[in-house]
């Protein structure tokens, strides 16, 4: 049924909105399906045994609501991360989570700072909430400098590593913003912390030193649970209350039985999470050695994407034949970053495909 | 770990929250639980399949993000109800959709207009996005009188059945306050209408005609499934779209593969929820002639409870009688109400269980 849209009865809010366009999510089988950064490998076999176990022995307990605060999960990743449970708060999925933060911690008179090249949602957010967003440009090589942060704010959010880039930003730096920023919130987006090459590097280890900082994660990527829909933030007993409280004036129980028993499954098992975070890193290498064969000159990725400018052509015109080739890849049409293509990191099948349709198009 | 609350970091809005206080789930076995209105049966079995197939053969599937829009469902539900697929929203819960509601048509400068009497979120969520609620008073008998609604408003909510008291209000009724606020969005939150004697309660079938009309549902309730957190809206695709736009600004996926699947076969599955929906009234007319047998004073609902007054005694005091016996039932000590229990219907077994209890005690 087409209709004509009427914003007549529309709040002026929902009228401004420039809402978030999400990765598109294409229901063909046979494509090669590299364009929103999910994990190429299955989850935790637990986990869908955890979830059988709910429907099985327990039917009946999808007719209860779920626990509104998720506390077994929330004591399995205080256990996981080595925190108390007044540190952790879940959601559903990061994106819910940083709506909470953002309508906690930034909703104030001074600016929020965030990167001008990031996660496309943090503008959108700001837009939601009615937030100025300040936008502070990475550097040449789309590094971030600390010191250009040196301005009143309410507070900063960093995605690390960036995204599209997967550039690494180092404990140091956060530590010496989060210490420069004392009455600002400075937020890490650790969406894709764990495809870091070293393992240390979670700012959650900062948490205790510093009250003002506060570190989001998610199961979409690492744990290969983007269909589950549950993520996470660390940070000061206050921080988390503040995060409990915004939640419960907007949804109380945002995740339900199934995600919270599957979510619990996969945090135990850590054995499979991190020979699955190993195996992405070293196709990560792979994929980077072998588009840097290709002539493609390749950011230093710390995530499961990669981010490759070709050495020539027109990079939404590679991303176009791509996809007719049925090979997805994201292509952003925005001011610095049009000269490349953010590639997820898929299974070695997958990226070799990547590679071929790459190849053939060179010798065409 | 005890902690000292600090609000320095919080934003204005975080610290003026007053946040929504779920009914109780607690963790004990043996409880006779009939303070949260949850369906006294299971969820069709349909749906534990329908998960499982998607975890069995599909397992993969779960690495993958969820359609945004929940396209299947909301087109299974348009099919149901007899509507174009662009006249329907699904989010996670109904408690997720009405948040998107309130920031989408009542952010405005006049007042929003709910009865004094009703479910207890709606003046959580005018708290948190700012809007000023007006309470209208129920008359003497907690019925709603349609003329008390004249007054400039942005929006008018209603709970119909209402809650806690499970009085209904007419089609007729419903009809004529959309038609005297063209300019004004009626929502009509019809989490209990399938417990509803008349099968054709539900003011979906008025949607075509008011433009301004948009009706909230739940699959907590009827479907028994609030342990999924499955919520829906029905109106105007000019309403649908605002609060799609909202959902896209503050979290693209609310729902999980898992709750898209269940959702979906329990829709197909007509026959089992008419079923279960049948039992349940039959249960709520047991029970409520019981309690009138051990002199409460019952009000005449129309959803799966009874808002019932004891002949004499202290209802907080019977509600803390009853705990200690292991049966919970809801207790609201507020204005105009502190005289009520809100009893949640149960199977036989566990209403018998709590008739015998009230017996004791008052043989006691």
């Amino acid at each position: 049924m087409e209709f004509k849209l009427d914003t007549r009865l529309w709040s002026t809010k929902a009228r401004n909105l420039n809402p978030y366009v999400p990765g598109e999510q294409p229901k063909h089988d046979n494509l090669c399906k590299l364009n929103t950064n999910e994990n190429p490998f299955p989850p935790s076999p637990k986990v869908a045994e955890a979830i059988a176990e709910v429907l099985s022995n327990q039917a009946d307990q999808l007719r209860l609501y779920p626990a509104p605060e998720s506390d077994d999960l929330k004591q399995a990743l205080a256990e996981a991360y080595k925190l108390e449970v007044n540190q952790v708060f879940v959601g559903n999925g990061s994106d819910e989570v940083l709506a909470l933060v953002f309508a906690s911690f930034f909703l104030k008179e001074r600016p929020l700072l965030s990167p001008d090249i990031s996660y496309s949602f943090y503008p959108v957010y700001a837009d939601t909430f009615g937030i100025e967003l300040v936008k502070i440009p990475l550097t040449e090589d789309f590094s971030i400098e600390t010191n250009d942060y040196r301005q009143p704010c309410s507070g900063i959010i960093i995605a690390n590593p960036n995204a599209p880039t997967g550039i690494l930003l180092s404990l140091e730096a956060i530590d010496k913003l989060a210490t420069e920023h004392p009455n600002a919130v400075v937020v890490i987006d650790e969406a894709y912390i764990d495809f870091a090459d070293q393992p240390e590097a979670s700012a959650i280890s900062l948490i205790d030193k510093h009250d003002n900082l506060l570190v989001t994660q998610t199961f979409s990527k690492s744990r290969s649970l983007a269909g589950l829909r549950v993520g996470m933030a660390f940070g000061n007993p206050s921080l988390i209350e503040a995060l409990t409280r915004m939640k419960n004036s907007f949804n109380s129980y945002p995740l339900d039985r199934l995600a919270q028993a599957g979510g619990l499954a996969s945090v135990k098992d850590e054995a499979y999470f991190e020979e699955t975070c190993r195996k992405v890193i070293e196709l990560r290498q792979q994929l980077t050695s072998d588009l840097s064969d290709l002539g493609f000159s390749v950011l230093p990725s710390q995530a499961n994407f990669v981010f490759a400018r070709p050495e020539q052509g027109n990079a939404g015109e590679i991303a176009q034949t791509l996809r007719e080739q049925g090979v997805i890849v994201r292509y952003f049409n925005q001011p610095r970053v049009s000269e490349y293509l953010r590639i997820t990191v898929g299974t070695a099948e997958q990226n070799q495909r990547l590679i071929e349709a790459l190849k053939q198009r060179v010798s065409a």
